[in-house]
């Protein structure tokens, strides 16, 4: 199974790579998470977008009491848009950073931290914790998909 | 031309790889074809958000009836939403599955139910069809991705 | 430095890789730097939609208040909705593009117009611009984002 996957590509038998790939499989996963919770609130609280979608909880008139908005799906959703606007540029910007030679060590770092705090702004955000809770695991992420976006940047440039 | 490529980078040489790019290509298109929708829905239905793009069809106080929520705009909206929110983990977890070394037939198996899956999403969306269709649309991308997902950290952890 | 790296991966000594994760890296920036200008707007402006993010300016009904909307706020938030349906693609399939061998003077004119008109288009979405300007900027960078699709294509069905 090595020999195979070493000649189609070398890309998985780099252990930064490899460790980028753990980390953003992960993160995504967390992400798609998100339509399950939403999709959970939807059901249990009756609160739908689409008129074909409160159909099977009434015709006509009935169902329309249940085309309204609700606090927890909104709030999944917005958790759901901004973990659209962080991991994004995570995955791309990481990507690109594992690619440019750093050090496992460092790399880890990166990855690690990330991911463990965009985990605790989920948990933040729909507890919800109170302030600056979720604004302090946002800040931690962004930071780090900066540091790594340097880092690119500087492998790019001074090559 | 071969040769050039060959010489650049291996990666599209790889068969899976060049499988994931087709069809990866293709599914971004698809997005990216949303906000014509969008934007024809706009026009059509003379619903702006902003002031700049209602002032060519009045202007002061007869722009701003054109300032106004339209159901087909807000559907093609939510269909766009909907696409980045299974399109994104589905590239970034794609190329990192067709950078872990599967068969092909698993691999064009996985991109194909995806591709299939997203396009008849977006139909049952705008038409709209009845639910399940579009749930069901839904969750046949949702689960592929999520396969891609465990083959990708089996492929990462098992090496 | 340099031998170590290209003993990890040989993609970073590409020139049409390392244009690509310079302008991925740039337009991944502009796109998170919404978010700050948003936190901006909603700071400035007193307008939030978490009711413990207005905690801070004030207790029970005298916070509810700051539950509301500002078109400020709402204006950033379009344009960063905006930079992911539009740098989505650009960063998938740009990624594909770069490893599919093409001229660097093409990849760097299709890079750097892109990322030219990603800035244009925010400036002209905050100012804001009259129309077409807003119009015109997004159109420039989806018809590059197209074009490297079409190379892509190419390239993956013609090798």
């Amino acid at each position: 199974r090595r020999g195979k996957m070493a000649k189609s590509t070398q890309l998985i038998d780099n252990e930064v790579f490899r460790a980028f790939a753990t980390y953003a499989a992960i993160v995504l996963l967390k992400m798609m998470l998100m339509s399950l919770i939403t999709a959970y609130f939807r059901l249990t609280r009756k609160a739908f977008v689409n008129p074909e979608d409160a159909a099977s909880y009434g015709k006509g008139e009935a169902a329309k009491k249940y085309l309204r908005t609700d606090p927890d799906v909104e709030r999944a959703r917005r958790g759901h848009l901004n973990d659209l606007e962080n991991i994004v540029p995570f995955v791309g910007i990481g990507l690109l950073y594992a690619l440019s030679g750093p050090e496992l060590s460092s790399a880890l770092l990166h990855f690690r931290i990330f991911t463990g705090a965009r985990i605790l702004h989920t948990f933040a955000y729909l507890i919800p914790l109170p302030q600056p809770g979720r604004g302090l695991s946002w800040a931690v992420g962004y930071a780090v998909t900066f540091s790594m976006a340097y880092n690119v940047l500087k492998a790019a440039w001074l090559l």
